[in-house]
């Protein structure tokens, strides 16, 4: 498209921009620009076919910004080639778009970034989803040198290479210096085309600041079969003898006056302004939608665990709901999400074990479109927090984790698979529904409601089998709850969910025997909680006790505590002691979260 | 040692065990434990030196079942040794030590295992902790194939490779078949062993059931410089016609009666007893000890970040405590534990961007008698969220883990680099402590008695500098807090925290001008919180103002109405929105955690 001549000129120019833009700032990191400005003007000048005027990069390349502190110049290069027209010298500002990190308040910006090693994973997922529905547009991620010690680059060069993504094109800016110091492997390309290798990628290695040696690396990447990697000897600074290839650089801008003045006069006038073509691809990709709507059919007196309805739920989504995708991280025979591979095995990702790329390739299904449902066990999603959360700051469209397996309730394991702090962890992000179902209909509803709403949201199940509490047609709003037992006379709320719940009712019988009436509120909605009945309870009992197969801190009883704060008095019963292996009925009632225990606070407290 | 024919034979029984102690107990996973009989016969009767009247492993080689699921067949060895006298067939009972999966109720783990891909970065961490003492016993870690997918596992890869640590063995147990079906890789041993080759390490490729090519492996292993894998070709379930390497036998033991009975035919019997001859290095290992004590120095006046006080704590300890280790991720310049390297470099270990990693290592490095201390960012510890859960479950003596750049008061970089989930991710663990210091003289105590108490200790720190607050000789207990502000009059309670503090010390100045008077509490033990005193607050005031830079569940408010609930009034002033790059002060204010902030909360109270 342009010539070389151009191009050079165009990437010094973009060093320039993000020279200035960091420096008027007073914070960011220019050097981190300046060592890929040539494999970014190549890019959205050359290589990748795109249009500055449409975002949605439908039969378009797409692009994702890795290492995320690099941001300065992606923002430089959206502007010149007339994708966005903010101002450059407001980054960083608080009333601009262009934040310090890439984040998606640009709407060229798919996922933020910033926490290194997940860009690769967010392409997969997108690449993966582009295949599925015939979208030509390939996705090029730009990474640095230092995120390819986070394990997560390999797992997900791994799923690339498994899953055959050819459309993804990864470049390692190869500058050698970390943030603190030189990387591992410095300039050593040689070490990291080999890694690629044997995760079964195709490879170049080429000087980053040529670029006729870019361009012809991306030509033989368009022509691999492979994903493929292009590792790319760089210098960090490059351009400005006083900071080019030099430690206790990384994150500084150039102050104002003689060394701004000096690093611009040496890097010389970019006058230069380049077009960038609109191109698209020809196929016009299939998006494929239907109704998300699920209709339980149980019995009364039915044992179905939460986690078989979940899979159950699956399998009517897979049948009538192209748009929904199923990724599980080898444990589809105990989350059932082998239920939605059954009926759909081409919309289902096996992410064997490797929890960060699965959240991360689900995130990027979502992004073309998809509503992407990610399961493993409830404790092996702590693996994936900070994805989960940098998923919430890319403020997804729609994104459900289901983690199985929940508690004590497990059993005989022992405590490396239960899941004590998935509520805590899932409530603590900035945005977030999290649900809780105790029996198979609610658990089916609430499959529907996460597939419907907006942005991430969790549903905790259980292993063990528990009874149909519910109707067919019984609904379950998010931000409800369901008051199971009540009188005139309730003494004391029980606040459960999940196996708690049936431990709740237990007491609930028990205590009735002996005259003693509770209310027993099933709190399936844990994020949003329904405020308003709990207060209710607050003000219409002399207490509340909450009770839970999870960590006392950040879970259900502290949400509760939240709300009624100052109202009543409350007891939070959970999981305080390290669990260990036996019965699931031997550890609740170990734990103190059994019916018996329940009974024991009802008495205590009255 | 032994002969191969009695190697053989034992593996034969150690198979034989792992199949009756699971039909005992009604579940588990026997398939996973005949695949690598021969391999642990080897191990335990002939390669590894070791005494098994002694499992602290002094002067001898250690082992680590990083495949935990495998736990039955690492009992029954430890058995066959003499080394532990428990019933194999208790296995998975609530009396029992020997548990699902590995946990150091039995003395001879060292940590807990059972969530894949860990044992890897904790063996490094010994075998570095090993180099560091001139202790000679090498360090053997035995890994599923299934779990060579977590990303974590090239990172202890690398980290092996890098410290050059050739004390680490690492073994894959290429048994062909994960969970729910078949790995990716299946049977391609060239594929792991070119892997790990590329990441620099020395390799073998054996008939993981031949005794003799094992001894080979092992022996070529020992004579290494680099650390060395072995991937041994296995059948899952090796030995037996109708579950050998075949799918749908994962986790399932075999039935009582006709399946068990023909399993133990077709083994055939196995009457042998090997005796483990008590074999120690020379070498006795250094472990010097010194004094953790930690003298603040500041003037009132001084403005000093937390971050920075936290490094020169550390640099302290460096000096006095040769048992204190540091390690951190490429951001020792930002936490300041490049202060630690300063002194001690021998005793810092640089883990680069792999945080999953470091905390693995440092969990390791606790098992051998250090008391590790790292440090990363604050919201780049959810990426090891897995490794500290699991880390709870080891119980290790010490722990000490440092966050910093908690929170919006970062400001320019932006919501990737905030931590807004930290205190809840920290607190929902079964056994933790967290210590959020104001200002430098905490921050140096808060350093001192994590690194003095037991277990896991958080410590929070914060980017911007913040005034002295306390004398250098103030105490800081852990479970205590530090009432500011108090009067008699005093019409409601703000509890703060890190930067929030000096926002509620602000906002007392200027309630104060309007004649409110307000007390104000220093959290700085979010967890044990000081429940006395803020029954007290809650008692004598109308109502308490909780304000943290964190968001608004399971943080400080949470914490604070789980101990109050009932007797007060109470608001939560946190981050409920997702931030965006600005000043800190911007962001205080648009979040509404700002001295105005508090004033208007009061205010609106009253």
């Amino acid at each position: 498209m342009a010539d070389n001549a151009a191009l050079a000129k165009m990437a010094q120019k973009l060093r320039r921009l993000s020279i200035e833009s960091t420096t008027e700032a007073g914070s960011g990191h220019p050097t981190s620009c300046m060592s890929m400005a040539e494999i970014m003007s190549v890019l959205f000048f050359d290589e990748m076919r795109w249009d500055p005027r449409d975002p949605s990069g439908r039969r378009a390349d797409i692009f994702v910004l890795s290492k995320g502190h690099a941001a300065p110049i992606l923002w430089a290069a959206l502007k010149e080639s007339g994708a966005i027209d903010d101002d450059l010298m407001t980054l960083r500002r608080h009333d601009s778009r262009l934040e310090g990190h890439p984040t998606p308040l640009v709407p060229w910006v798919r996922v933020t970034t910033g926490s290194l090693g997940q860009g690769l994973s967010v392409a997969d997922g997108m690449a993966w989803a582009r295949k599925l529905d015939g979208e030509q547009g390939r996705v090029y991620v730009l990474m640095g040198d230092g995120e390819a010690a986070e394990g997560s680059v390999w797992e997900g060069s791994e799923f690339a290479a498994c899953n055959k993504l050819s459309n993804v094109c990864a470049i390692i800016d190869l500058n050698r210096l970390g943030q603190s110091g030189p990387t591992m492997h410095q300039h050593h390309a040689e070490v990291y085309e080999r890694r690629w290798q044997a995760f079964g990628w195709d490879t170049a290695v080429v000087d980053g600041h040529d670029v006729a040696a870019l361009k012809d690396a991306f030509a033989q990447a368009r022509r691999s079969s492979k994903p493929f990697g292009i590792v790319a000897r760089t210098l960090k600074g490059k351009g400005v003898s006083f900071v080019e290839d030099k430690e206790g650089w990384h994150g500084k801008p150039l102050k104002k006056g003689e060394e701004l003045t000096k690093a611009l006069a040496e890097l010389g006038e970019a006058n230069i302004t380049l077009k960038v073509e609109p191109r698209h691809y020809e196929a016009e990709p299939k998006r494929a939608e239907g109704p998300i709507e699920i209709k339980p059919a149980y019995e009364k007196g039915q044992e179905v665990a939460t986690r078989e309805a979940f899979g159950a739920a699956l399998a009517k989504l897979a049948k009538s709901a192209p748009q929904t995708v199923a990724v599980d991280g080898d444990t589809k025979n105990s989350t059932f999400s082998e239920k939605f591979k059954a009926v759909a095995p081409e919309r289902f990702a096996e992410g064997y074990i490797a929890e960060q790329n699965m959240v991360g390739i689900a995130l990027g299904m979502s992004t073309e479109g998809k509503v992407p449902i990610a399961s493993t066990f409830a404790c092996f999603l702590s693996r994936a927090y900070d994805f989960i959360r940098m998923a919430v700051y890319s403020r997804p469209k729609h994104l459900v984790l289901c983690g199985s397996h929940a508690g004590v309730s497990i059993g005989e394991d022992g405590p490396s698979q239960m899941a004590l702090e998935d509520l805590a962890m899932m409530r603590a992000l900035v945005k977030s529904t999290v649900l809780y179902p105790s029996d198979a209909v609610c658990a089916e509803k609430c499959v529907e409601a996460a597939a419907r709403a907006e942005g991430i949201v969790y549903i905790r199940t259980s292993r063990p089998k528990t009874p149909i509490l519910y109707a067919n047609d019984e609904a379950f709003p998010i931000g409800g709850s369901k008051t199971l037992r009540r009188s005139d006379k309730d003494a004391v709320t029980i606040v459960g969910a999940g196996v708690t719940l049936f431990e709740a009712l237990t007491a609930h019988e028990r205590l009735q025997k002996d005259g003693i009436a509770v209310r027993v509120i099933d709190l399936y909605s844990v994020q949003p909680l329904d405020a308003d009945t709990l207060r209710r309870a607050a003000a219409e009992t002399r207490a509340i006790i909450t009770v839970e197969d999870h960590s006392p801190r950040g879970g259900i009883g502290e949400a509760v505590a939240a709300v009624v704060g100052g109202s009543t008095r409350l007891e939070i019963l959970a999981v305080r002691e390290i669990p260990r292996s036996g019965k699931p009925t031997e550890l609740l009632e170990a734990h103190g979260i059994s019916a018996d225990a329940i009974v024991r606070a009802v008495r205590k407290m009255l």
